[in-house]
């Protein structure tokens, strides 16, 4: 099974380097790292073992690229748009397009680009950062959470390709749980990730000043109702509890500054297309306006066009 | 006639000057620049003509001053707890305040403070800034519109208190307009404060800044149509098209800082309750939630109070 990885920052520098390591035939697209990695290889500084790979597929063009049987794309999803040009070119006509990105309503438009591919769809909570060029810290176990993408987030059931990639992951001691319906696990993760992704920006607060405020804490409340009446407007079905969950598991959290807080400090693009425009559409679809949600995402795309 | 002016700064400063200068016996309870004024007095620069006031009648402390007949409240909402202080020392028992101020359901309390007193309510779109002590610049024209206030803003007519106050504005030359509803004076205001109040101090924008940027824009006109919905369930009768009004008017004004955005720079408290919680409040006692009002008073809470 030949491996490739789009997006090799954080998430996809782990994965693909554990799969490397677990002697998988892993080729990696870069771009700015190109040369560094090309010459010195990788380093994981992981919390379950450090690792390095002194000798990686890296290649700075996917035309270059062999044709993979599982593609893994880990992009930014501001960055989606090279897609059309990269994965015809690697991913195999019967291949697998892994998608293990944030946000909601990103596979469609991959599926048309590489219609006969089977698209699986992935959210993970691990804790990773990229500290430097081909270097990555791991700090946190994390799991992944994946199942088949079928239009419209339609519930797929345990499928023949999951099973496949479950496999790989266990020969490779990758964490990871199959869902039937991956959209209701990418909601999920928008209860979370919409509040404190966006009010982080705008508030320009970390996790614990946004938890300490009554002002800051009611507003991510708020959200997370929000989303969760969307996500049970299209038909999936989040508890209302969740949103206190989610409130309480944060108190527990270190304090965080959220990726989108990170790169907006760092004057990079904000995916507010996966995680926000995704959701409040979904549910505009399913006849559910979301006027919070709206209006936070017209903030951040101020801020956002501003940021350069 | 006598006159007691509570909050010398741009309104109070220059109406209280105006009437002054017209002759009318003007009292003026004054904090910081108390030395400044009583020793140099009042200038006013103004595009009517420029004038001062060498000799002001001006108190630090409301117990020394007489008691008068109109008493003109032209405080920071944010500091109209004072009032309960100053009110019963300053107000004739049968007098009348009049409440100059933004925002609303700022009165209910004043006429709990002063029970036998009259209640007239204003606004005003004057231009004017205290750029010194004691030192008033009066940009443009404006106009005060004013009424007689009955519990929860019930419409009042044209009433014999309010044809007092007139007859003293003529005879000082004062632009303004009577109204039998001055509810709903208020919530026309609030059209266009609340909108570009708040989103200048989040967005830090001033307000070309806001308008030539699609989604700041696309923000401001909905939460002019939530207030807009807000004052209708109030049983105020604002028409839709205001919004698109206020922002046609808003494309032909020069570019400008909110008073909110130049208080949040300045680090004093924003005057979040009578503009934003006043009509939410009002709203939600008319079984109307105000969604997008509420989220962006709360990011406006936290604002203000990580802004000490």
């Amino acid at each position: 099974v030949k491996y490739g990885i789009i997006g090799v920052g954080a998430v996809g520098g782990y994965y693909g380097g554990v799969l490397a390591s677990n002697n998988k035939d892993v080729h990696f697209l870069l771009r700015s790292d190109y040369n560094h990695v090309k010459k010195y290889g990788f380093i994981v500084d992981s919390s379950l073992g450090n690792f390095t790979i002194p000798k990686v597929n890296a290649y700075s063009n996917s035309k270059d690229m062999p044709k993979c049987d599982i593609v893994i794309v880990t992009l930014k999803t501001t960055s989606n748009r090279q897609l059309s040009e990269i994965l015809p070119n690697i991913v195999k006509k019967k291949g697998i397009v892994f998608v293990l990105q944030n946000g909601l309503g990103i596979e469609e438009n991959i599926s048309n680009i590489v219609s006969e591919a089977t698209i699986l769809s992935g959210v993970t909570n691990i804790a990773s950062n990229k500290i430097g060029p081909g270097h990555i810290r791991h700090l946190d176990a994390g799991r992944i959470t994946f199942g088949e993408y079928f239009l419209h987030y339609k519930p797929a059931g345990i499928t023949e390709n999951m099973k496949l990639l479950a496999r790989e992951f266990e020969q490779a001691d990758i964490n990871f749980i199959m869902t039937g319906n991956i959209g209701e696990a990418r909601w999920e993760k928008l209860v979370w990730n919409i509040p404190y992704n966006g009010v982080s920006v705008i508030l320009n607060a970390t996790t614990k000043q946004i938890m300490n405020n009554l002002a800051s804490r009611t507003l991510v409340r708020d959200m997370m109702l929000e989303v969760i009446a969307g996500a049970n407007k299209c038909n999936f079905s989040l508890p209302v509890e969740l949103a206190e969950k989610m409130l309480d598991f944060t108190d527990d959290l270190k304090d965080y500054k959220t990726s989108m807080m990170l790169d907006y400090k760092l004057k990079r693009p904000l995916e507010l297309d996966a995680i926000y425009w995704g959701a409040i559409n979904a549910a505009k679809s399913a006849g559910y306006n979301m006027p919070i949600l709206n209006a936070i995402a017209l903030q951040l795309e101020y801020l956002n066009s501003n940021n350069k």
